[in-house]
Order: structure tokens, then C-alpha cells, then sequence
């Protein structure tokens, strides 16, 4: 099915027949959803283990009761946990509670209100603002909205953020003082900086505002569907360029165990660690190791960890084939949009032709199959070319995948052909 | 051993003998602390069946399954556990993570950064400030002292906050927008608030700033050694008074359960709780809910909880005695010192002649019992008459919580007749 060459006379033959094919699923009365990237049941039962590993043993290996309160860094064998994940040294960790997400927000909080160590708080620059590589997730951007911080568009390519978009960004603007990066299997697009992207990242403090950071959230550090994809590590490129303070790294455990109850680590120098700390100590008096205990009993060697994770890998690489291989299937010659082909994390990246995305998603969600909306991929829930589709083929059950995909290719399908019969 | 009375030459013996016993006491190179509120192990094991609990069923009465993602207002049933604690609708309860100062935090943030349900956002105003019932907690000041939110003293009375002083203060100053309270068993005088306090409470929102919020830290609501003591409702109060909005509650089972991996609880009317869910909702996608679900298996029923807490009543109860008993032996009929003697909380709070708080803790310190810094009960750790000490009695085992009371009670002794004789 090409588009472009079509006749208006094919485009009306598609138009009837595939709004018939519409019609008779919508008679279906499917409940399908591809929102948002959960495990599956099967997945976060090969962590059942968890509750229960203790067995009465609330001692960690360095004697902390972890019943108890105290510890705001959190619990050494859980630091050597995020440590191994993120690959720094343990004395570079602070374990904390069951979000990553928190963290960051707490992060984005330290800098907006203190300043990281010591520069200006962020709040006191006229117009404080992130930069966005898009189509990214939309959480990041829900943080820098809520607290007001500004947020500019950046192209993604395939090999990272276009770096040349980002470092004249920063030279024209010494108010942007972040960038939110998800450098392994990127969220939602699936890619894997390159060498030459994270040495160029490094290198950005040179010349961008002192309190600039970069919000390194590798959230899929061990998230491989197959062989191991490799970061180039952004902690050895910025102790290089003398700029280890202008990173800070983020993980947990996930999408790795329990999905909510898991532990999230961040990883930075010791100066935004100290400035990290204070913000936190007014807040908690420390994360809950009993949760962290578990956590490290149960993964005692890393190799325990990296098997664990294939186990994932052979739950999720099927769901990834069926998305991908109806997608190659019904668009593999036609011009009905694009995607990328990943090789972990949680999500397949689909572009519709200009301007069908909300078109595709508001069909999909009337025929019962539910799908991020159009724009949450971008600042503001604004994609300006309205073709961006994040799907997330780690929840359902297979099947129901394969069902949810047809209904989402049938609505491609007949998006792209009324927008080409509308056009004048 | 009445100072007042003393002539110079008993003074001068005095000092000599204790002086001697002092060096003594320095010699045996005691390491013993009761500075902190925190559980005894005997007590943490009270809930070492939780880890394990589930029994491989993750999923709670209403279905969900607790180890996925979602549920920012928390699990179901362990809103219902809050509600049972703090005795209120469980619809007007979000059910957090594993600490309630991490609520308040977040609590005041959304006061700070975004108003509550539409007011001014407290940072919009010339010098926020909150009342702080002195002595009372170092954590809930910490939190203004960080924000830059002023804080400013008001007497505490044996029926709690001295009333008078409130009110009056809030009519001058509408840029008073907090006060802190521990209603029952107050951090750390033990005074549970009376049925007057409470109303005159739930009546500030008359004729305060709208935007102002009473911060109702019921830490001690189930924590009563013997029998149950009666804290007045302030929701009721405020109900009655058409102020509901103008109180924020807060519980957790830290002292239940385990104190670092509990579950915490905010209370509010669902115009503030709907402000709360908006901060929230850009933080965290939700809490542990494993945990909270282990939590309400533990406590199927409320009478379980009562009956959990007669425990904690029995360990602690000679911890109190021990106390009490050796501060009325050494001062009861003596000019040194008053005291409080609570029916329930954590703590034992002690009044130095004036002046002697500090001298009294750095010769503890230097002797090996070490004590919570004099001045901690108070905002930025000033106590305008050096006189206040907290005494936590729960940590350390009953011998040496014994001897930890004999060398504070010397260094009473010590610093008070040293400061008589220092007088001119």
C-alpha cells in the first residue's frame, strides 16, 4: 500500500474497504491495552522469591539491623547492587527507595531550589530550561513542567541526540541547565548512544552554565534482548574532560524485579552527592533497607543479576517479534510510516505520515485497543508533526499483542488514507 | 540537693565529690546512647513475620497485583489501615511509602511551591512561617529551616500549644501559614492536646490565611503504654467549625513495625488531597504496595494492631520506669530539673536549671552517654533558656539505660552546682 503514488479512486476503494474491516472489530468490543511499559505477570513472578528471602535474617553482611531506622545513603550491599547496574564505584551510589523516578524528581528539586554544589540555584535564572531529545518519555517532562522549567526540542538520530542541535542550543542559551538523556535502549525509540555521542555529552560543561546537569536515567542498563549492547560509560568520558560533575546517573530495580517495590539507585560525584544528601536529609531519614536486603540477598553475584535478566529477555523477545514482524509484514514497502528496531528495553517507536497520530490513536481506542497518546512523547504533549506512536509490547499476554497490533495496523491504514482524501 | 540554698562552701563540696564520682564515671569508657526515638531490637522483632507474609500471593482483596506498577493513592486496604490509625474516612487517606516525615516534606513543598487547593503558594508570600509549638520534633523544623520557611516559637503547655500565643500571633501575622503539631504524646513533652486546644485549633482557619495549614503529626496515635489515652478528633473539630481544609494528618507504623520499612499515611480534606495527588502524580508513579499488602495481612483486623502495641507497651514500659524512677530519686525533691511523665510516646523531656542544657550534654558526651544535643528541640537549635533535653529511653537495653540515667544525672548535678558557683 503506497500512498503517495495512489490514484483517488484507490485511495476511495481502501477508504470503504478498510472502514468496513474497522467496523466489524469495533463489534468485537475489545479491551486491549499498550500504554505503558509494565512487565508482565510472568515476569514479575520469576522475582516471587523476594518476599520471604530473608528468613528471619535482618542483619546485613556489615551488621546494620535493617529494621531499623538510619542509613540515608542506603545499605552498602545494596549501593554494590546500583553499582554493578550503573558500573561506577560503589562510593558513587546512594541506594534509595522503589522509584527512579523520584529520585530524579528530587534531583531536578536539589537543582531548581540549591543549587548543585554550589552554584546557582536554578530557580534564580530568568528563564531555566531543559533540553528534551524527542521523542522521549513523557515523565521526564512532566517533572521540568510541573516546576516550571522551560524545555527545548532536540532531534534524536539513531545514534543518540543530535548533538550538533544540542551543543548550539547550549552556546546560544547558558539558561539551560539540564538534559534528559535515556542512553540505552533510549525511551521510546530503542537506541544506544554511540562513543562519539557520549564523548560529545562530556565535553558540554566546558561551555554550558556551571549548574548545567545531565540526567543520565538508565532505566534499561541490563534490559538486552539478545547479546549485550554496549555503553560507552558516560563517568569514564567526563573524568577525561575533568567534568564528572555535570552527570548524574539514575537505575533501580524495576524492571527487573517487582516492578513498584523494587530499589532505585543514582550515581554522581561526590559533590552533587553532598548536595544530593542535604536536600534529603531534611526529607527522610533513610530508604528502607529491609527492601534493600532482599533485594541484595537475592541477586548475591551479578551473574545472578545478567540470568535474571535473560530470563526476561525470553518472555519479551517474542512479544517484540510479533510487534515487529506485523509492522514489517503491512509496512515493510509501504509508505505508511516507520520504526526502529530495537535490541532490548520496553518499547517499539512508530511514526505514522505527518499528522495521522491522533487520528491512529483515537480509531485504536474506539475499537477497544488502547495506546499512549499521540504527543506524550514530547514536551508538553506536543509533537509538532503529530506522527509519534510509542507502543509497549511488554504487558499483555501474547495473543492478545498480536490482536491489539492488527487493530493498530488496520487504523494506520485507514488514518493515512482519509488524511491523503481530505488533503485538497 | 537544693542549689537555691546552698551556701558557697556546701556549694564548693558538693562540686568536689561529684567532680570525683565524674572522673570515675570517665574512667569505666562508657559508649552508650539515648539520643533518638528509635524501636529496640525486641521490638522490631515483634514483626519479623512480615518478610514473608505473602506467601507467594501478591495480590490484594480488590484485586490488584501489587508488584506492577500504578496506585498513586496507595493499595485499598492499607488506606483502610491509616483510616483505622488515625480514625478517619479511608477515602480522605493515601497510603505512601515507608516514612511519614517524607509526607510532610512533600507536603509542605506543595504548600511552598504550588499552594494548596488554589491558594497563594507560600513562597509567593513576603516571610512564610510556620508556628512551632516549642520543644518539640528537630525534623519537622529542618524541613522549614531548609525551605527558608521562618518559623516562630510558641510556648507548649501540659494541654499543648499555649493557645493564647497561637491566636495571637496568627491575627498579627497572616503571613503565617503552618503550625506544627504532635497531638498525642508530644515529641517530646508527652502532652497529649485537650478537647479545648483542639477546637480553638480546628477555629484558626477563621481568621488565618487561607493558604495556612496545621500540620497534625499523629507519630504516638496508637502508642499509649497503659491504658488508652483519648486524643480529641480534629477532624471532627474542624468539621463542626467548617475548616476542614485547614488540617493536614499524618501516621506511620515506623514504631509499629519496622522502622525503616513501613508504610506512612497522609490525611486530608480532598481539596488538599487532590493538591497533594497533582505534586505527587509528577514524582512517582506509586508506592511499595508489596509492602503496604504485607502490612495489611499482618493486621487483618484493627484489634490485631491494638493488641501488637501492648506489646511494644510491655518492652517499653520498664524503659519509662527506669527513667522516671531515677529522676525522682535523684530530683524529686531537688531544685535541679523538671519533668514530664508521659503516658505514652517515645520520649522523656527534661528541663535544666536555665542555662545548663549544653554544659549537661558535653559532660554526658565526654563520660560516653550520649545524648540528644541540647538545643535540638528547638528551630535552628536554639533553646532561648539552655535548658531543654530530650530523653529517648527505648533503644538501649534496660541496664544500660540505667546506667546512661546515673551519669546524666550526675552531669546535672555537676553542671548545675558549676554554674551556681560560676555566678557572680
Amino acid at each position: 500500500m503506497r500512498i503517495d503514488s495512489a490514484t483517488r479512486d484507490q485511495l476511495q476503494a481502501w477508504e470503504k474497504e478498510l472502514s468496513a474491516q474497522y467496523q466489524r472489530i469495533c463489534q468485537h468490543e475489545l479491551s486491549l491495552d499498550i500504554t505503558r511499559g509494565k512487565p508482565s505477570a510472568e515476569q514479575l513472578q520469576l522475582s516471587d522469591r523476594l518476599d520471604g528471602i530473608l528468613n528471619g535474617d535482618y542483619r546485613a553482611a556489615d551488621g546494620t539491623d535493617t529494621r531499623n531506622y538510619g542509613g540515608l545513603e542506603g545499605l552498602l550491599c545494596a549501593r554494590e547492587l546500583g553499582a554493578d547496574i550503573l558500573q561506577v564505584p560503589t562510593a558513587e551510589v546512594v541506594a534509595a527507595g522503589n522509584s527512579s523516578l523520584t529520585l530524579m524528581y528530587h534531583a531536578v528539586l536539589t537543582g531548581y531550589l540549591f543549587g548543585f554544589a554550589g552554584n546557582v540555584p536554578w530557580r534564580d535564572l530568568q528563564a531555566p530550561k531543559f533540553l528534551c531529545p524527542v521523542p522521549g518519555y513523557d515523565r521526564h517532562f512532566a517533572i521540568c513542567e510541573q516546576l516550571g522549567i522551560g524545555m527545548v526540542n532536540v532531534p534524536m538520530t539513531d545514534s543518540g541526540p543530535d548533538m550538533d542541535a544540542v551543543e548550539e542550543q547550549i552556546r546560544q542559551d547558558q539558561d539551560i541547565i539540564g538534559l534528559w538523556c535515556v542512553p540505552k535502549f533510549s525511551n521510546p525509540t530503542g537506541v544506544t548512544y554511540n562513543k562519539e555521542t557520549v564523548d560529545r555529552l562530556a565535553q558540554l560543561a566546558q561551555f554550558a552554565n556551571p549548574g548545567f546537569r545531565i540526567f543520565w536515567d538508565n532505566a534499561y542498563a541490563i534490559h538486552d534482548l539478545e547479546q549485550q549492547v554496549n555503553l560507552p560509560s558516560i563517568r569514564a568520558a567526563t573524568l577525561e574532560n575533568d567534568t564528572a560533575d555535570s552527570v548524574l546517573q539514575f537505575a533501580s530495580t524495576s524492571k527487573v524485579t517487582h516492578a513498584g517495590a523494587g530499589v532505585a539507585f543514582i550515581s554522581a560525584s561526590s559533590a552533587n552527592l553532598a548536595s544530593l544528601k542535604k536536600q534529603m536529609q531534611a526529607m527522610t531519614i533513610g530508604p528502607d533497607k529491609v527492601n534493600q536486603l532482599r533485594h541484595s540477598r537475592f541477586f548475591a553475584e551479578f551473574t545472578m543479576l545478567r540470568e535474571h535478566m535473560q530470563k526476561h529477555a525470553q518472555i519479551l523477545k517474542p512479544k517484540f517479534e510479533c510487534v515487529l514482524s506485523q509492522l514489517h509484514n503491512a509496512f515493510g514497502d509501504a509508505d505508511l510510516g516507520t520504526w526502529e528496531t530495537p535490541k532490548g528495553g520496553y518499547f517499539v517507536s512508530f511514526n505514522t505520515r505527518p499528522g495521522c497520530a491522533t487520528a491512529v490513536v483515537k480509531l485504536a481506542a474506539d475499537a477497544g485497543v488502547k495506546l499512549t497518546p499521540a504527543g506524550a512523547t514530547f514536551p508538553y504533549g506536543k509533537d509538532p508533526e503529530d506522527c509519534n506512536i510509542r507502543i509497549a509490547p511488554s504487558f499483555p499476554p501474547l495473543e492478545e499483542l498480536d490482536t491489539a497490533m492488527a487493530v493498530f495496523i488496520l487504523c494506520v491504514k485507514l488514518a493515512s488514507v482519509r488524511q491523503q482524501l481530505a488533503l485538497p
